[in-house]
């Protein structure tokens, strides 16, 4: 028999997946795994959760028109097989500067809407949409959201909820893509509820662990279980609204196998039809098809870097220095210290906390997606007097901003936000990057920061943060390797001096150069470049530079010029507070600030960015010496 | 017989309340309400929740013994009678400087635990604060969050009850305190959910609709209810777990009726005997005993000025003139631009929005406490192709930080914010200036804001908003009373110009006075002060301050020193910013930046907190000779 022809290169868009006979559709999904583990393991991605959505999203794009339907998918790390199928086959510079965003993106595509990667906004654009839609007269087009069971543990999700459930008439369909897992995991009431619902309905229950027991014992089993598959056609899909959702006032339909295509296509059509808002409940396995994947109980192979697509091991080393450093110390500072417990939002592996969870599972908390609980339940165990420690991405942070603000630092509680992927993380685009944290932060009273170097700093910082007992302390690091320590040649009153030239003689302009955290490498070899031209140079490391030490003024006022180098946001940045720190003391200084500027940024690689920042030594050194000029 | 001896006076801790007869129960309910509406009325306050919260209060002292357990309020605003109840008699200066807080605080008792004003926190809190129990083995505590049906909209209490029902032995005491009502009545599926619950308890219903009526008929019909009430002792206080609280895991009792004190001890002590998390559904009335405030079907007077006790009528006129010109103008755009909707967080009323809804019902969207929520769903509108107008109280768009910035400004989605109750508010304390906005705002790329001076420039603010359509503008004036009208004397390429001094010949030095919004009149005022110390002053109004204005910086460079003056944060705000868009272009004039400190402000009236925090013209005048001076 002739191998029958490929069918993925032939869908431009999505009304060529709704002319697939079901037979193709078979193929298609085959067709799409295969695809998604060769490139993904090429180019590094989100494999897992594109691996659990490659029915689903050929069922959505059957049943519904998009873009004259809308579809929005949280978060946004599961659209590769929309992408796939709306016309955007090249993976090949995937999360590369000019290809493929790892994300929807409304410049890559009309069937793309929201572009935000921080999960459990999905709801809210849907109802949106859907209000808008309703206030225009437009009655006849559905909105589609697609959120994990993980993303509905954000308090976002609920307000949606909440609000989508308070009208009958929008359609407005909410499909959860339920595989039990957050990036980790999900964990909490609602998890147990999800379960329950999973497990309530016997047939499911079954086909579940039959399903898992068959897989593990190979292919016989596998057939044994696409028998048992069989069986449950025709009575799954009933209408059955349960328990929570239905206490909402929202129709339930499911649960439904999310890789049995069919039956979620006829799910999907069930809950077109109805008119009014409805959820759809189906039941996924993130990392499917991939033997790898489904073996990585931790997380699925969530996200990855390049990795051999036969073996799922990592082709590059390890790209975490900065987080292993605190995996090791907060295990050493939890030794010492029975009072200090940790904080994670989903992310235990992620952030480094799984060594700590390790040797104290009774000290970490998993709160779920959910930062706002995080930082406020954080206020309460310091008040019940723990010192927690809130590991987080950067980015996310913005999240709980209110609470970091009106719970832990107007209670002067004494509490830790490590701060991970602060700074440029590129690939990942616009909404990654960890570039708020500074400016944001500094808007909170009391509040500490200390941007560490390196490993050694980073180890004191956190020590030192921990020990802080009526305000909030944060530690911020960059994503990726450990560059080499640092080491300082004197301390300035806690303004650690990294690195003096002496200049043309004693008449020669005098340059303060402050690096921030990881930028301190940068700040060195721009000194070293500024002492070239005959400039002398101080080039310091505060280390906590949250509120501006005294020191670092101090040494404002005895130089010329002054250059502060941070990878933040350069706007109400560390710099800009350091200038007007200097200010309120009569220095008239100029302080020259650089920083990444207040724009989104398409991704790219951390390098291509810092060449098109300017963030790099020459470029900042040839900006300093313009400046100087034209004085 | 001889009038009984009043017992409140006799209230000194909770353990005088636990050894109160049931019989002097009642009548300290009594007491304690007509002290309130007496003490309220002469002070301003939270009159209605607080009338609600009577029994209920007097329940959890008995039951509970605080500060072994913990009691938490979410919101704060109904802890008057807790304070009553804990030592705090003194109500003559409450919200007033060295007075009473109008919510918890923890420097007036070691009974007050959270401050923080904003909605939808305590489950959080009580989450932690349970946590740090378990962990440090004092596993014979309680806590206790009292959180209102409209607090649990907001996303937090979401996450928090998500995670209170992940385990089974935490102590833990949810008690909603279910009046139907946010701040206005409570929207959405949940409110659905709280009605169900109230009504399928047949006897329940019955009773709910028998007093209402009763109690409209007067005292005979009171005293029919009163029997009736009598009847239903015994078959309540069921535990009957109900449909989403016990989906998410947790225990449920209730509905019980609020304003039977016994029947909420019993409820209580089943709740305190589980040893594991627990919500009791306690239904009370706002403003329960005090007539004006029961027949106030729109906010049932959740806060109030000045009143006259008897009628409920204000002491003193409207103090809401900035909210007032919005109302207007927003309806008149509402008219002639069919795609502006109008969105409010529980606070139609507070923020103007009651006209607009009175004549475009379908184009107002009341989302329940959940900014997050308004600011996503906004977006979505955008999508949709409307001009959402986001109307909600400075402080509280903290919480939708992360929204505004990647769900709006990313997206370029057209919305508008209008913030109301910017600056100092003075009597609410901490959590309620409107301080943090520009500050926050201002790391947002591509977003716009206006700071309007008089009711023009409010009018013409809102206007201009509403026609950007792809970038979030916001507009934001203070709470209270408007000045007059201050006229503009040229427009400098957006800057109006509103004063201009000669000074002491052309050898003066020269001073731009830059007033940020409503402090253009505090401008003004310290410009013709300079100019009588000889300076050359122009005094200016940019209107639109973020971002900043070319032509602002250009006047920068104009003069010999630069005054601004914002009721923001000065660290990182317009100031700030103007500073660090004139020292990019080179222009070495200082600017010296007036404004609120970075600190948490205890209550006290606005004029007091302009005083001490030397924002009057005086004053500002005086830090501008003084810092020419030391030149």
């Amino acid at each position: 028999m002739p191998k029958p022809k490929p069918i993925l290169p032939t869908i431009g868009s999505p009304a060529d997946v709704r002319a697939l006979r079901p037979a193709q559709v078979t193929a298609l999904a085959e067709e799409i795994r295969t695809f998604l583990v060769d490139s993904v393991s090429r180019t590094g991605g989100h494999l897992g959760p594109n691996l659990g959505v490659v029915e689903l999203t050929i069922a959505l794009h059957r049943v519904f028109e998009s873009p004259r339907d809308t579809l929005v998918f949280d978060t946004g790390h599961q659209s590769y097989v929309h992408k796939l199928l709306t016309g955007r086959g090249d993976f090949r510079r995937l999360r590369h500067r000019d290809g493929l965003s790892g994300y929807p993106s409304r410049s890559e595509s009309e069937h793309d809407v929201v572009e935000n990667s921080h999960a459990s906004t999905a709801l809210s654009w849907a109802d949106g949409i859907a209000k808008a839609n309703e206030v225009q007269g437009r009655d006849d087009r559905h909105v589609v959201a697609v959120i994990g069971d993980g993303a509905l543990t954000g308090g976002m999700a609920w307000e949606a909820l909440n609000n989508i459930a308070a009208t009958e008439d929008r359609r407005l369909v909410v499909v959860v893509n339920d595989n039990g897992r957050s990036y980790a995991p999900t964990i909490g009431g609602l998890a147990y509820h999800l379960d329950t619902l999973r497990t309530t309905q016997g047939y499911e229950s079954v086909l579940s662990w039959g399903k898992r027991t068959l897989n593990r014992s190979g292919p016989p089993g596998r057939i044994a279980y696409d028998a048992l598959h069989g069986l449950k056609k025709g009575i799954k899909d009933v209408v059955a609204p349960q328990g929570m959702f239905e206490d909402l006032g929202l129709k339930y339909i499911g649960p439904v196998d999310g890789h049995d295509e069919p039956a979620v296509e006829r799910a999907l059509r069930r809950a077109q039809s109805f008119g009014a808002p409805v959820i759809v409940h189906v039941i996924t396995e993130k990392g499917r098809g991939y033997t790898p994947a489904e073996q990585d109980v931790a997380d699925r192979f969530h996200a990855v870097g390049r990795i051999h697509p036969e073996t799922g091991l990592p082709v590059a080393p390890s790209r975490f220095g900065w987080t292993g450093v605190f995996a090791d110390e907060i295990v050493r500072i939890g030794r010492r210290r029975p009072d200090v417990v940790a904080i994670t939002a989903a992310m235990l592996q992620p952030v480094g906390l799984a060594p700590f969870a390790a040797e104290f599972p009774t000290r970490v908390f998993d709160v779920g997606i959910a930062e706002q609980h995080a930082a406020t339940s954080a206020a309460g165990m310091a008040f019940g007097g723990l010192h927690p420690v809130v590991a987080v991405y950067a980015t996310f942070l913005n999240r709980a901003f209110d609470q970091v603000l009106m719970d832990v630092a107007l209670h002067r509680a004494g509490v830790t936000f490590v701060l991970d992927r602060a700074g440029l993380t590129g690939d990942d685009g616009a909404s990654h990057n960890g570039m708020w944290d500074m400016a944001m932060l500094s808007i909170v009273p009391r509040l500490r920061l200390a941007a560490p170097r390196d490993e050694a700093t980073l180890r004191s910082a956190l020590r030192e943060a921990v020990d802080v007992d009526d305000a909030p302390t944060v530690v911020r690091y960059p994503k990726g390797a450990l560059g080499d320590e640092i080491p300082a040649l004197e301390d300035v009153d806690g303004v650690d001096v990294l690195a003096r030239h002496d200049g043309a003689g004693d008449a020669a302009t005098s340059v303060l150069v402050v690096g921030v955290g990881a930028m301190a490498a940068c700040a060195l070899e721009t000194g070293t470049l500024l002492a070239a031209h005959g400039l002398r140079v101080s080039v310091v490391d505060p280390r906590w530079v949250l509120p501006v030490p005294e020191a670092l003024v101090k040494l404002v006022g005895e130089h010329d010029h002054v250059l502060t180098i941070e990878d933040g946001l350069v706007d109400g940045g560390i710099g800009a507070h350091i200038a007007q720190r200097a200010g309120e003391q009569g220095i008239t200084t100029p302080v020259q600030c650089v920083g990444i500027p207040r724009t989104f940024l398409a991704h790219a690689t951390r390098e291509q960015l810092t060449g098109s920042l300017r963030l790099t030594p020459q470029d900042v050194a040839r900006d300093v010496l313009a400046a100087l000029d034209g004085r």
